[in-house]
Parts: structure tokens; sequence; C-alpha cells
């Protein structure tokens, strides 16, 4: 095997090969890679989930920027996000590749090796997938999990008064791609660059932050950020028929942030409001349990739950304020067809 | 609308659009298009199953010479060809697509319409999707279902002295494939031509065929044919470890299959072996029930169910038998990696 590239392979040695590299599957699941579809139990209790997403070479990453494992983790990692999102846990994961003559055997099982890693420590097991070739590289990735019905969050459920907050750190994701494009990585503090290009390449997705902020009643909504919060926030009021505003005296970038907007010459505030691939999770939490909710999150998970505004009475309007004033947030988020 | 181009449109509108062409989501989806992911509530004592494909312009389709509307179709019904090969029945669609410049708005709209009809008489709903660029028009299509745990079949269990069988006629999708390629469609008579054109552009996924197959205990394992017998076969074969042996005596082209032949100036028999896209069913049954279950069969679907062969003792290797005696059957069908 080895370096053998695809164009030699049949897909059926190939998939011998991915089975071992992806192990055995967890206990849920009855029949795993190889049948027409896979199967599993899912808990009668609960709800089904499922998210896909398409990553495309050249838009969403570029295979030569990027190692096989950290986008295998990450291709898995922005669909968990969804599932994070809605307060579930995954179950099983189907992969589609359009594969070019430019992938080989070796890479291809990097790949699959750091999907498979995060799958096993987020409780998901590969199940199937299609591997097909194509003109450009192409990833598709489908998570289905499930949820209890009662820790379900969706987008829709802000109500006027509450508290805006995201978990973790905006704008890191998106200045360490600006950071790896430029080439500049080296000119970083080491903890610096690790923290903005790591972030890129390596996002974690908030499972058990999803989970937990799910079991509060206090949170009334809750989805991931991918496209920037801009884009997301806009998304969430528009959802909820309610306003939203995003407090600017409240957006305290990171040193790490800061340091790597300073040598990227860019406003670190603008890196937190449009830039993407954060996939920190965006909550809509009772003002009055705010606090309560946010200790608990960082005492349960290590996570910070820092709030950045508020929602207000209105009809879907984002609304950014600061010592002079308010006016209307522009998205500038990433758009998938742009 | 109408004739914007997809560059020119943002995701938020254009899913606002699909929206209403996908219309309202069946009993069982609780969060449809929209939130970070899809919830519906799942049979409480079933499995549940998922199965995903990716197509890609030029391989496995060209957008120049089909209508949106059949391709969204065909999109959709090999992935249900997967269920029903499980017995299983489909509740819920994820839809990913990589579009091009060429596609617009209206296009893109037909080919929901052709997804949403199929979905519609396939008990199923699309509830989510990602849209994103590409270099190449591609089609990642997800669909998740359940199946009763003894109704499951899975490719694994033909045993020595089962028939080998297969639901409806094979090898007219691959004639209607070099009939619409090498453009003779307009030399055949009108109904030979949509027999061939329309097996291959218009496939029925075997929903009730499978469910039906899937609740005999006589019928010991299934699978859909989508690479060609030569190939599927070799699968069954291999995964159940057994032999099969298909009988040449039994191919039977059907009228239309020989008539396309003759104007391909092609040998039907190898069409029926090698040709791919039929997606029809290829089952093992115990040979005492099968008359039985055949009979069945073509009362409640109206759908033949043909022997083409039978398994013995061996590992796993396909013979080809004719009067002249036998010799092993070597793979010819599609490759995906080929």
């Amino acid at each position: 095997m080895g370096d053998l590239i695809a164009a030699q392979l049949t897909e059926d040695s190939l998939v011998a090969s991915l089975k071992r590299v992806l192990g055995e599957p967890s206990g849920s699941v009855r029949v795993g890679i190889g049948d027409d579809a896979a199967a599993w139990k899912a808990p009668a209790s609960h709800l089904s989930l499922i998210t896909t997403d398409m990553l495309v070479d050249g838009t969403h990453f570029r295979l030569s920027a990027t190692t096989p494992d950290d986008l295998g983790r990450k291709a898995l990692a922005v669909n968990l996000s969804d599932i994070a999102a809605m307060g579930g846990r995954p179950a099983v994961v189907v992969l589609a590749l359009g594969l070019t003559p430019a992938i080989d055997e070796t890479w291809l099982i990097a790949f699959y090796r750091g999907i498979a890693d995060l799958a096993r420590s987020s409780g998901c097991t590969v199940v199937g997938g299609d591997i097909v070739r194509s003109t450009v590289f192409t990833i598709g990735v489908t998570v289905a999990g499930d949820v209890r019905r009662t820790r379900m969050r969706l987008r829709s459920g802000a109500n006027s008064g509450d508290v805006l907050a995201c978990t973790g750190a905006l704008g890191l994701a998106a200045a360490g791609l600006r950071v790896l494009d430029a080439g500049i990585g080296a000119t970083l503090d080491a903890q610096d660059g690790e923290a903005v290009c790591g972030a890129y390449l390596r996002p974690r997705p908030r499972l058990r932050e999803g989970a937990f902020l799910g079991g509060s009643v206090a949170v009334h909504a809750m989805m991931d950020i991918s496209d920037g919060i801009s884009s997301d926030v806009a998304r969430m009021a528009r959802s909820s028929a309610v306003d939203a505003v995003v407090d600017m005296r409240l957006l305290e970038p990171s040193a790490s942030l800061r340091a790597a907007a300073g040598a990227l010459k860019a406003d670190p505030l603008e890196l937190m409001l449009h830039g993407g691939d954060d996939y920190e999770l965006l909550v809509a939490v009772s003002r009055r349990a705010f606090r309560h909710v946010a200790t608990a999150l960082k005492h349960r998970c290590g996570t910070s739950l820092s709030p950045i505004g508020h929602f207000e009475l209105g009809d879907g309007m984002v609304w950014i304020e600061d010592d002079a004033g308010r006016r209307p947030l522009e998205p500038r988020g990433y758009n998938h067809l742009g």
C-alpha cells in the first residue's frame, strides 16, 4: 500500500484499509461499514438529530496548508459543533469523499485517523460512506445523534431581556487563518501562534458545554458560531423575532488575539465580529440566571461563558452599541455562496 | 428570483426559497430546515439506518444530459435504494450541494422539486443541508430511516443452497446510458427508448419490495444492485463466505434491452452482467420457499423476482455457468475510483 495512488485502488480494497483505521464501532452500532446502510439503536426516549456539511478544497480549506489529520478532525468537528448546539450527542458519522488523483492512500489513512480520533473522544463512530472520483477534493460529513427532548435548544427561543452570550473566545480562528495565509506564524510568540492557528486548524466541538447548557431551563436559545457573530447573531435574532444588541464594550479580545491582530495590522474587534470558524456556542440566557449558568459551566466544563449583549423587543435586527451610541450591525461573516 | 445566478444569492435567501419548494415536513419531524441540526422522532422499537452517496458532474451524471428534476429524483433514489436493501423505510434526507456558477436559481428549484416529489411519495422529508461553492457541481445525499429489527437483511446472510435472485430487469439502465451517450434514442421504438432511458434517468427505489422481502424469513440476504451484478454478486458472496454461481441460461434480456442492444451493437447479456445503475434488489432466498416468495412479491408489489443462479459452499468466488461449463466471473462493474 503506502504510496499507491487512489486511481490504482479499488473501492473494495480501500474500504478494507479504512475499516482497520476506524476500529471497532461503539456499542449502539448494529451494522457498520460495508453494507448498503449502517444501523444503530437510538435511545427510545430521545429525539434523533442529523446535520451535514460539505467542505471543498480551495473554499473551506487548502490541502497544501493542512495536515490530513487536522483536516479530518476539522471536517468532523464542524458537524459535531452543530450537534452540540442542539444540546445533543453524536452517535454515528457517514463520510462521502470526492477524491482527486493528488490524494494517495497514506494521506487518506492519516485523514481517517484524524476523524477516528475525534469520533472516539466524542463518543461516536464512523459507520459508512461513499468514495468517488472528483476534480476537486470534496468532503461530505453527516452526523446523526440524539437529544433528550427537554435538553434540545433551537435558534428561535431567545426572549427580549435575555443575555446574549458565547462560550470561549471569538476571533481566534479568523486570526489564525490570516496568520497562516500571510505565513507570519513564526513572528508570533509560540503560545499566541498556537492559540490562533490551533483555533483555526483544530477547533474543539463544544459537546459537553452544549449538553450542559441545554440542561438549564434558563438557556432559551442556542446555536453554533460558524460564520462569525455578525451573521450568526442575526440568524438567532431573526429566528426568535427579537432584536439583538451587541455591546462592543463587552467584547474583550484575548491577549493572543491582540498579538496576532497586531502582527496582521488588523482590528481585533473586527475579527471578533466578522471572523468565521469559531465553533463556539451562542446562547440566549435569562438575565436573572446568567451569572449562575456561567459559573456552573466554568465549574463543570472549564469553559467561560461571556456576555456580549442582550435581546430586546424588535423584529430581528442586530444593533451594535458602544459609547458613541447604536447603529445597525451589517452581517459581514462568511457567505457560503459568496 | 428566476434567472439570478447563485453567485448573487445569499445562503439565507436561497434557504428560504427552497423551504417553500420542499413544503411542510412529515409528521415525525420536530425540527426541519434552518437550525443547526434537524430533529425527528424515530420509532422506539426500530433500528435507525443511515446511508450517504456523493454524485459528481462528469462522473455520475452530466448536467448537460439531464433535466434538473430527473437529476434530483435520481440523487435521492440511489440513497433510497440503499434503505430499501436493508428492508427499511426512509424518514429524513439531508442534502449537501457544491454549486458552480452555471447553476441558477430556476435550475436549483426544479432540482429540489424533483427531490421533494420523490421524497413525498417515499414517505420522507428533506430536513436540512449545506450549500457551498465548488468548481464542479457535487451532490451529497444522506438518508436516515429505520427498520424493524426482524425485517433487516444484510449482504452477509446468504447460505449455500440459496437461490440468487433479483427484482425487475437488469441491464436496462446501462443500455439507457449508452443510448443517451450515442444520441440514438430516436432510432428506437418509443416504448423501448423509454424503457432503457427511463431506467437510467428515473430509477425507482424498491422500497415496498425491500420491506416485503425483509418480512420473509426465507430471504437470507439482500443488497441493491448499483454497480452491476458482476461486482455486486461478488460482494454478497464474499460477505456471506459462500460461492455464487450465475447461470447464464437464466438471464433473459427483455425485449427492450434486446432492441437497444441491437441498436448499440452490444451484447445484451454483457449489459445485464456488468452494467451499473440497475437499483434493483439482489437477494438470497431459501430454495424451498423461492417460488412462494416470488409469487407473493408479484402479487403484493407487481414486481417480478427472477432467479439468476444459486449459492454453494466456497469462500466468496463468483462463477458463471452455461452449457459450455463453469468459469470465474470477473467483476467488471462500476469502480468508483476507476
